[in-house]
């Protein structure tokens, strides 16, 4: 039996063996460092966790009831892989025919899928530059470019930021924008959508928590998706639901691409729970703007430059500029949140709102 | 504002909007048809299910017990991005360092977590033919051809197997091999793992019914990845629950590619119930297994061929050697069975192995 992987010599395998590779992976895997994300340190206990957006509230009382009900046989069976219950509440919710829905394994899952949907290796990927750090990594993931547009000092867009999508097939661009919480005017992404010859991707994550959204923008440009996410205003971050609308076109091809059964059972249900309970969410969402409106009046009494946000967090510049000493200052006190290195964003640190007793700990931390 | 997307006439824009294209997807998306899973009712009542390998039994007690304790004000959080826990048991059940393994959303996560890692467009992948019908649908996703490799007539690997793989740069394996249900020999394992110059899955979502598991070729073969499933021998295909063994470097460079959070907490949480629970796993696949030897017995007194099986599903091919005829004779009955046309697998269908009592029902209708 011949092994050309263990080592021989003397002989002639030497040849075959020679051309083992130390690494069977592709160039780009291999060059990569891979996405970090958020620190989750594994005992929550003493921490103040707003470093990864989630919400600081349980989710809808609903769901704690479903997981009292749910049959723990039915799990025997694989789950329902179109999630057909889920698309046609979603559509419900947005105005839209179940055919304009597809469900994710959080909007991560569809992130990766659109990619998968609309890029080939050696096309380009734009996105404005900061924005969510994960779509560099998406790209290279696709062994495609990302070319990161920056974006003005107030972090809205530039004026010339078509010409610089120009032969890209894909832009990913969020709604309020991560980590900025600002959100781009609607004239301004409806010029990028009509404009732009590729599909475009608005990740509207953060967008519950804002005062407009451009979900109706999939009537209007049949090269406009967009998608949401249960983990934050929803508060089920666990769960991993996240979902797209978009074109009948384009979400039929999105269905061929997704794993067959992406979303288990269980986050099936806990979503639908979550869904269809709209009045809780409604309150969760006022609480978190409240405290976010008090956050950002009293970090600008402490001589913070504050962004002006339309997500649950906040992007902050503490009066010394120096984003990277406050983070590990406020780590050491106890308290996480998330610095992103960089000539432009090293200046802030991002600040989820948390409940009121925290965004109290915060602000002593901070005097 | 201009807007390309919306027709216009009788101006110089025509020379813009002419370019604009129907579809933005990738050619290969377009072109393929996608992929279709086995039937799943979503009004189980009824139906004698046997056509997608679920575990006729349900899950642990433990998982009973997991849920009742479950606190829905975790769900706020996000889970382990690393599913570090889970690694470790994953690792100590089969006597491994948790830096050998990788947890997927589901085995199928897995599968396209390796073809992402190895496998760049225009590259070659190959697979025993019949074998899981996913695999090829999984290399038109990432734009590769797969090289479907005709098994002998008795399911068995062909003698010159690795000639016909040459080239290629991953070599898809299930063993126990579905829908057929053989395991290929140790020896042929071998000699295929150790001559072929690309990676090698083995795909072990049935190994728990089979006599023997190819894990311990991952310390012989740097090129060996062997991943399994919760799915069938622990009844949890509901909660999608797969994982991947292999060298540390294979594991880290496979981290890079998959999804952050790419398994829920209640997921993780379950599956680790589950997996500690080896006793109740074993009780179930020795009742399955006897269930097996049972109905292939009554099955060749019917004279149907009975492929023999290592798995908790038979491929059987009934006298008249016409498994459609006989997959639409079961659905009439209520009973739901696989079919795979095709000139070879058109003569079977393949039967989950169900209860005692699904079986006599089973049999009843076939006499």
């Amino acid at each position: 039996m011949q092994n050309r992987h263990t080592a021989k010599t003397g002989n002639k395998k030497m040849t075959l063996d020679s051309k083992y590779k130390e690494s069977y992976f592709r160039k780009v895997i291999d060059d990569m460092d891979g996405y970090t994300p958020g620190e989750q340190p594994q005992r929550i206990g003493g921490w103040v966790k707003l470093n990864t957006n989630e919400n600081p509230y349980p989710p809808s009382p609903a769901v704690a009831k479903l997981l009292k009900e749910v049959d723990p046989a039915s799990l025997r069976l694989y789950p329902d892989p179109v999630c057909r219950e889920l698309c046609k509440l979603v559509a419900q919710l947005n105005g839209l025919h179940l055919d304009n829905v597809i469900i994710g394994n959080g909007s991560d899952d569809i992130l990766t899928i659109v990619m998968r949907s609309f890029v080939s290796e050696d096309e380009l990927v734009v996105c404005p530059e900061p924005s969510y750090s994960l779509y560099p990594v998406l790209s290279q993931l696709q062994g495609v470019d990302c070319r990161c547009i920056p974006l003005n000092e107030d972090f809205s867009l530039p004026e010339d930021f078509l010409r610089h999508a120009i032969g890209a097939k894909l832009l990913l661009i969020p709604r309020p924008n991560a980590p900025t919480g600002t959100a781009f005017t609607m004239d301004k992404m409806r010029e990028i959508c009509g404009g732009f010859d590729g599909m475009v991707l608005i990740d509207e994550a953060y967008a519950d928590f804002a005062e407009e959204s451009c979900v109706d923008f999939i009537h209007e440009f049949p090269n406009v998706i967009v998608c949401r996410t249960l983990s934050k205003s929803y508060s089920l971050a666990g769960i991993r639901l996240g979902y797209a609308m978009g074109s009948h076109h384009n979400i039929a091809g999105m269905m061929k691409v997704k794993d067959s059964y992406n979303v288990n059972a269980l986050t099936q249900k806990i979503a639908l729970a979550a869904l269809e309970d709209q009045a809780y969410l409604r309150g969760n969402i006022t609480k978190i703007c409240e405290t976010r409106s008090r956050l950002c009046s009293a970090l600008e009494n402490l001589g913070f430059k504050v962004t002006p946000s339309q997500a649950n967090f906040i992007f902050v510049s503490p009066p010394d500029g120096n984003g990277e000493k406050l983070y590990l200052d406020l780590k050491e006190k106890g308290i996480l949140v998330r610095f992103f290195p960089g000539p432009v964003t090293g200046k802030y640190i991002r600040i989820t709102i948390g409940t009121d007793k925290e965004t109290d700990k915060l602000l002593e931390a901070l005097k």
